[in-house]
């Protein structure tokens, strides 16, 4: 007889668990986690979660104690983990971009490019990928490791930050002025390079990385469903190509089809006023779950 | 080479700001605000948000320091602002109504009409509206502008109240009686006189009041779906005039047809029993985001 | 002229609230009800709305001050209330399972079984049932009432208790082990043996029953929609029982076809997988409302 | 050589958790817990501490799982507790008066007194007590258990309530009428019987006790103080009862004295414009942390 | 048979309460305010509190509604209002500063006087206490109310703002520049005019005038005590004008006094040292309650 | 003439800001932070205040952005930094006890001894102090940097943590037995070297230290007044040692003294029982707000 079979897979605890908690359950995997749980319930029995700071998932997927993680590829660069990356996701439906790791200085500062770096003090979350990026540029300063609300040290404690961001507000908010991007971040889900030969956790990990990854594709887009005369459609979908593959279904009323198709949710409000320039009617926009092609 | 133009939109701020975003989210925009923050991010870079108290924003769409703003029918009353009106929304889910501003007193008062409060002192935020209705009907009252909390000055303070309610029920727990209803209001999209009269300006109007009117709409309504034999579907329709303009299409099993249409939401708990009472089978309901006629 | 006739309904007040109101809402009856509130607002003025401790639900039903209520059948059980039991539902959307209340003892306890409990002293929340279990096994012991946090005393107050659990992770973590099951439960509408009797208040209860069940296999279940190639989809459908009834519906591009069907949310996960396989393309999962066979 | 004793002290859990913990900590106890926490630290290495729902406390005091415990008056009542009472306290500053289980009806009922309870129905959180009553009056009523919310039962699910009030004012806020008053009730220290007979745990609880009632006395006292002409002294001291006891020190002023004393807080107000207006000083109040007789 | 005479007393309600309530438990009035209570219970049949806005207390104190309250200098100037001005209380103990309603305009614009708004716009919640300065220095500028938030508007909704400020530190924090002080306020005890002429209600506002004076000086100061050698305390006194009147006490030690005295709380950190190099042994601070001279 | 010389001084943000802010108040430094603020206001205008983290306020004095600041004795150690360390505080009232940063493991480890962790991992927030303890052993072990939530990764992720404690509870709590202590922290408040050449500063600092130091000592401390019988002075003295140097004052009733005295709080629970026993009379403890001796 065999016995059970379990992944055990990390997940980024604090700022980004709940949002990664809905993901997992819109996957398909319900999480029910109490506060400051470690080891939340999951409704698989052949998956264990651990919740852990994003910033140490990759370094114990690599060492074994996690055969999968899910972190930002900020943090394994950070770390140099030695990991086998899965797959990318985007999870921000607000921006629909990476994070990104910038250089920022004060508006009102003399640094211009990180070239005017040499001899200064730089604080930062990411002291290893700051290093090698000043390496890289041939550039010798001094970077400190810095706990937290980095923004308003560039005032008077450092010269400079390496700090990340989405919409570049909150460092607007600081007065402050991005000089350069050191890294794009966006999540993925990585593996043990063990893990990832042995078939089953191989298996296993992939069909998580499908479904959320039909997850998140489905928080990006959503349905599209209109009626059009016949005649209309070859026009309507010529001129548009967002609408490349519809589903194109006939309707009882002669002369008349349904056109159905998936789309990205942030060309829907420019599509629809072309739609209904072009004859269709009862357009609708509904929900999705997931999308897999 | 065009420069990229901008549309300037008022939101209101406070109790209604987190309905509006998600509202606006609905309709396909973005916004991302943190807290106490007056310049939301937004991700359409044709637009600028502003959120402002929704006493104010009809003053400063009137004046121009913004091309279009989201206010109700009550404070552009109240300002006397000359603005142009493009479009009526209904907000509330729950009671699909809109608000009204009333006349108020305590249960035991012996005012009974508006003829009454001659002589008499009324509390209230809308001061002009009051003071018109007032006049309209040929009262001489006192009028004071009440900075909140209006409902219990009504009891000993003043003589009555002008107070703003939708269910009624906050003034029934506070043992008041409505008189009579001076104003109802609903939210309206108000455009800036000169900035509708600019081409680009007025398109992108449209186009957000469309998008939003879509959202809203949408959330007043439901998909319904049910498979019928083909023989049941003309009694079907017939008999249930809510199902008026349905998408019939057929089904590989024959003899039998798919019926689906977009449907108030708030129907639906008398539609179901009458549906299966002729024959649909399979029922299923499902959530819009958008619908444009 | 007929006056207008009400049905009163008791919903659980308390940690079950919020999901009980959301729930009436998918079936369809919006209710409003402010912080501390009794009698909240509801959208339909044939009902009254009463929020009452799930506890005491079946005793006002059974005197008839309610015509109805939902509540769980261990409180009914624990009550010994005369209702008629209308319909039951399941609310967790994790665990998918029923509640249990369970005699649980610390980890290291000499405590194997019902029968090691002759002597001993039980703290619980349901002293009836506890009483009546303890009869059935012939078992002579002290029960008394548990006013709350019950878990803790197991180790020094008491020898064992009889608490509530969904996935044991609670118990778990208060170092408890289950020893027997002593009852499951699951939420149930109830009504008033009279009122049942009542031709229109009989009619006004299945139809919220009809709908908040629809409304709860919705939340269960989902919408799965796929393209095919005709001549793949016998094979599909056998190899697939989740598949059993679904709607297939004729693409305009010839050979292929539209299969769509409402599954089980929770075999999803197993199911995707498959479907690519077995040839399925552009497969979209969407979120249900509703579901009335 | 002797090993350390330990006197176990149980105190309530919930709402007048975080001021008896407060209490305790003027007595001189510190009293560190964490949320949740049934077991939290003191820094005594002769006490334990429990944290137990003030309903229970009784009932686990007169069975030996405690030593002693803090609780009320009523709940020893309610469970008929055999236990030695070694104190009574007063918490409340606001009302200074110990709380009382009334039984209230709406204020429009016809019940005026007990009497007209015959063959009505009453919901408590207090069976004992009001079956006791009812009894003792030779009344028969339905007496029910009450989950909580016990108030707005009054209206329709009962004819009348007993419970427990301050102020009163909760009652008058759900429009009920106070009929008679069962039961007054104050914070009692309790031993267990067998520790009371224990020299080392009798002379614990008693210095507990000691500190305690000289940490509450302290919060309804204060210091006052003041310099006089030495003449009037007697004229002041005479006239004026409540300052029976004061301190009277020389000052290097020749003729004028200090006259210092501890007074009930609540009589402070009426008594400063009396002292100024015998020729007091520079008069100060000020607070108190533990006074002993 | 005299009937109890009442007075009504009126507290501002919102951000000031709970320091108000505080500072009149000080005062030795208790006030037991549930959430949204406008009229809460306190512990003198003698009083009644009503909370009531700040803005409006003034108001209802003229019209007879209230026959004292507490409220800003500043509001009755705005109201107004006729009323007998009883006292005035400094209630931040940080700034132990006056609030001042300023007039601001961004950091770089060209208003550098009053003078420069000629033709401009202003918004503040102070209507007319701003008209009444722009009449005085001869500018005509438009003032519009503004419903909060005021800030935000300076810099682009309008050119100028009246806004309330105590350490300035949020108008830095909005990069605004202080150009005028219109007005300072600080808190006053008001009352009804014909109340003050009514003896018994005179000498009840005097009397909470004159407790909540000690309890506000009590904030503002503290107890300092400590030993000396005879031979040095005239030095002492000499060179400390801070000590002026100090208690001089004898201490059986032959040849040693202990003095103490009453001394503004923040003159306390630069005493300190120097009572050390004066020969001073033993300093305490101690806090008060209250200081009555 | 002179300009205003000024004394920068860190404090700690996060989790220790408020008791901070409020020994600050207690010392006379009156600081007003609104949320996140990094630069609050003080009123002293010779001192600005920086909030920044425990952990690199020891750096910015090092390196000369702050003149002073106050941190923990490990975070100096970690950190390494050159700083003068002008003086000692205890902070935390409940256990009177420094911070220990201790070696842990699971309560079932294997691990009984620095010596068994070679070849082990161990995860720390304090990664050079964990370094520099292991060589001192001549232990060979990886040590990781944590980012938090240590105390659940000794259970799988790694085999020992070093994790910071006050009474151990939290430790006990996830089951962890304590191995060996590396070192014990009490807060510091340190300067900058040039800063303590400075005159001007280094008597600025002292100055808050000395307050600082007065306030904290009264936390810990509190008055104790009593009355008893001439006769009975010495021989109370004698068997008290804590009253060694009481202020024995005359009373005006012959044959009577008072006796005050400052005494540590802590040993005031078991004081007063013995000063009863010896004819103490009308005992009165009251707080106090510095003591300096």
């Amino acid at each position: 007889m065999m016995s059970k079979r379990i992944l055990r897979l990390g997940l980024p605890k604090g700022s980004l668990q709940e949002a990664t908690i809905e993901k997992m359950a819109k996957a398909g995997f319900n999480i029910s986690a109490s506060e400051r749980s470690y080891i939340p319930y999951v409704d698989d029995d052949e998956l264990e979660i651990r919740l852990i700071r994003a910033q140490e998932i990759s370094r114990y997927v690599e060492h074994g104690y996690l055969d999968a993680g899910l972190t930002g590829h900020d943090w394994i660069v950070e770390n140099g983990s030695k990991v086998h990356e899965v797959g990318e996701f985007i999870f921000s439906k607000v921006s629909r971009q990476p994070t990104r790791w910038v250089l920022a200085v004060p508006e009102n500062s003399p640094i211009k490019s990180v070239k005017d770096l040499n001899g200064k003090r730089v604080a930062t979350e990411v002291v290893n990928i700051t290093k090698a990026y000043l390496r890289r540029h041939r550039v010798k300063a001094e970077v400190e490791f810095s706990w937290g609300a980095t923004e308003v040290k560039a005032h008077e404690l450092v010269d400079a930050i390496v700090e990340v961001t989405e919409t570049g507000s909150s460092l607007r908010a600081n007065q402050l002025r991005i000089v350069e991007t050191l890294l794009t971040s966006t999540p993925r889900l990585i593996a043990n390079q063990g893990a990832w030969k042995d078939n089953w956790k191989r298996q296993k990990i992939e069909t998580v990385t499908l479904l959320l990854r039909g997850a998140l594709e489905a928080e990006a887009k959503v349905g599209l469903k209109m009626n059009i005369a016949q005649k209309n459609v070859a026009k309507l979908l010529q001129s548009l190509p967002a609408l490349r593959n519809p589903t194109v279904s006939n309707l009882s009323l002669a002369g008349w089809v349904a056109v159905e198709t998936i789309i990205d949710e942030h060309v829907v409000r420019e599509l629809i006023p072309k739609l209904k320039a072009a004859g269709a009617e009862g357009i609708i926009e509904y929900p999705l779950n997931k999308v897999v092609y």
